[in-house]
Formats: structure tokens, C-alpha cells, sequence
């Protein structure tokens, strides 16, 4: 066991600049936002990219309904006003990662406009990757994965995206993504492209 | 500009496991709650490790009042319910920040103890560190570096911690730190002496 010896240490006051968190990563902190219907393949690419990224040696970590809906956000529920403070509240711990440093990754349907461009307000320009999954509704409803859809148009569910409640598309998103034409790997490397393109990912190497 | 190359890359599915962030990081996730009076020297701890913990070369992020107050938590108040909301979504946003293998400290006056334990059940065993500044109420008030004291003894505020609204102290807290009788520094010291004796710090070297 090595004893401290704070005589080594050179000691500050006040938060650590964001840029000494990002030297020692080796990387820029960002918030790569995947917006889309159920079963567009959000979470899918968004676990592939975050492996291919944690291999290559970047921190990354993706925000989903797996720990924040049964976590920070459980007490809220489907209402309009819940809705719009769950994609608030993913901003406001997704602005908090990137100042951390972290490469994160959202993967919520996120179905309005206004919502996700308050969250891209919150970073610096460039910081937030609006990544549009376009793929077909048809295609999202065979799939299904969790039967939703099925349960929607059966009326079991009330206010579902794409059925009876609306999907805004981004108008200006970074990447648009169509999981019926490319695989959740072909789909990775576009974003690890551009992330690579927007000087991102500095030190990244093959 | 390094291309990328996909066919470099293993492939996977779900989430990434967090001890390859760890191993990546080269140290393992905990959130040293840092729990005290207004004026007990929380955030200036807080800071200090931080600084200190980034200057060997570990990923620490401080969550205080500054970047939660205004942002995560500006729709809540004070009133019973809001401060225990406020601690809740500390609790889970810094469960997320240990998930990612951050050394994560949070600097707020969290008066009640069942708030602080549920936090702390939140993790695993080992993870959280209840750091309890108990610098003597008059000291505090002496320093008074927020004016808060001074507003509350007038009437100016009410339910002020330690004036109005009970403190209720850690029973087993980790650390109990004194800032009438510790240094901003001697206290960081003692505080990067116990995470290296749990073995939090793993790659630590002088």
C-alpha cells in the first residue's frame, strides 16, 4: 500500500475544468441522442456503438429505460407533463456526463421537437448528436420486440408514439439512421465516422 | 484522419459490462457523500479531493449545489417533499456516475438520515463512503460564507438546517471530518488514505 503524501499533491480550489477531465480521457466529452419510434433500434445501436467505443478505450455509457426509468425517473409516468420532464431530466444528467468527460448515449423515443432541441441548448454547439432512427414504421411494428404495438393498436395502450400519439421528426439531425438498410454495426461506424469527423474522438487509432 | 475500420471491431449486444470501464478507468466507481451543516466545508473537501484525485490521474466529478441546483433539480423547492426529491435524484444520478466508474462526490447539507441510507442502499456494499463534516455548529455560523445563518438567527429564512430544522448526524458514517481542527488538505489526505485502504484507488503510485 503506497501512504499519501500530500506533499506531492498541488492543491486547488474550486471545480476541476472540464478540459483537465478531457486530456486525461483522451477524449471530448458529447451526448449522442438517438431519437425514434419503438423499435427503430435505438437501444441496439446504441449498446453496439457503446461497446465498439469502451474497446477502442473511450468512456462511453448509454442512458435507457433500463437504469433510468426504474431509477432517477421512476416516479414519473406516461402523462404529457411527465413525458416532457422525463427527456429534461436525461438532459440535464446527460449534460452533467458530458462535463464529466463521458462519451454518452440516450436512447429514449424522445418523440418532440421541442424537448430534444431544449437538451441540445443546454451544450455547446456541436456537443449534442441528434441521431435520427428512420426506419420504417411498418419495420418497427414487425418487430415489435417488446409487443407493443400489438397492444397499442388493440387499444390496450393509450397515447403510444406512432399510433395515437404523434412522432416529430428532427429537422436537422447530425445522422439519420434506417435500421432496415443497415445492421446495428454498419449503422455504429457511421456514427463512429462522424464522431471521428467532428474531431471527437482525438486520439482514437486503429 | 484514421479510417475506420469495422472488420478491427468485436461486435457486441447489451449493455457493457461496468468492469470494463473500471479496467479502462484503472480504478472502480464509489460516491463519497459528503454530508454536514451549511459552513461545515463540504464543497471545499469536495473540490480539493477532486483536484487531487485528477491530478494522479483518476476520473473524479464533483455534484453540488452549482450543477444540480440549477439544472437537474431548479423545479424543485424546499419544502419537505422537494428536499427529499433533491437528494433522491442525487442518489440515482450519482448510482449512474458509479455504474460509469467515476469516483463521484457530492457536497450537500442532506440533514436527514433516512435519505442519505436510502442512497445508500442504492449500492453495492463498499460503494458509498458518508464523508460527516462535523465542524461545530459555531464555527459554521462564524464563517457563514453564504450570509444563510445570519438570515435564518433573523427570521429571514425558515426551515434553515441547524437553526430551525433539525441535522440529523451519520451513525456509522466512514469519515468523520472536523474543519475547525483539518485543513481543506489534511482532510483530502485522510480521505485518499481510506479509499486507497478499500481499494478504490487500485493503480494509485506516488
Amino acid at each position: 500500500m503506497t501512504k499519501i503524501k500530500a506533499t506531492n499533491i498541488t492543491w486547488h480550489e474550486g471545480h476541476v475544468d472540464r478540459g483537465e477531465r478531457e486530456k486525461l480521457l483522451a477524449q471530448k466529452g458529447c451526448l449522442i441522442w438517438f431519437t425514434g419510434l419503438s423499435g427503430s433500434g435505438k437501444s441496439t445501436v446504441a449498446y453496439t456503438l457503446e461497446h465498439a467505443l469502451v474497446q477502442r478505450g473511450h468512456l462511453a455509457y448509454v442512458l435507457d429505460g433500463d437504469n433510468i426509468r426504474h431509477g432517477l425517473n421512476k416516479n414519473l409516468g406516461f402523462s404529457a407533463e411527465d413525458r416532457e420532464e422525463n427527456i429534461r431530466r436525461i438532459g440535464e444528467v446527460g449534460k452533467l456526463f458530458v462535463d464529466t468527460g463521458v462519451i454518452t448515449l440516450t436512447a429514449f423515443i424522445s418523440p418532440y421537437r421541442k424537448d430534444r432541441d431544449a437538451n441540445r441548448a443546454l451544450l455547446q454547439p456541436g456537443e449534442f448528436v441528434e441521431v435520427f432512427m428512420d426506419t420504417p414504421i411498418d419495420v418497427c411494428e414487425e418487430r415489435d420486440p417488446k409487443g407493443l404495438y400489438k397492444k397499442a393498436r388493440a387499444g390496450e395502450i393509450k397515447g403510444f408514439t406512432g399510433v395515437d400519439d404523434p412522432y416529430e421528426a428532427p429537422e436537422n439531425p447530425e445522422l439519420v439512421i434506417n435500421a432496415a438498410e443497415l445492421s446495428p454495426q454498419e449503422a455504429s461506424t457511421r456514427i463512429l465516422e462522424f464522431l471521428e469527423s467532428m474531431d471527437l474522438l482525438p486520439e482514437l487509432t486503429d
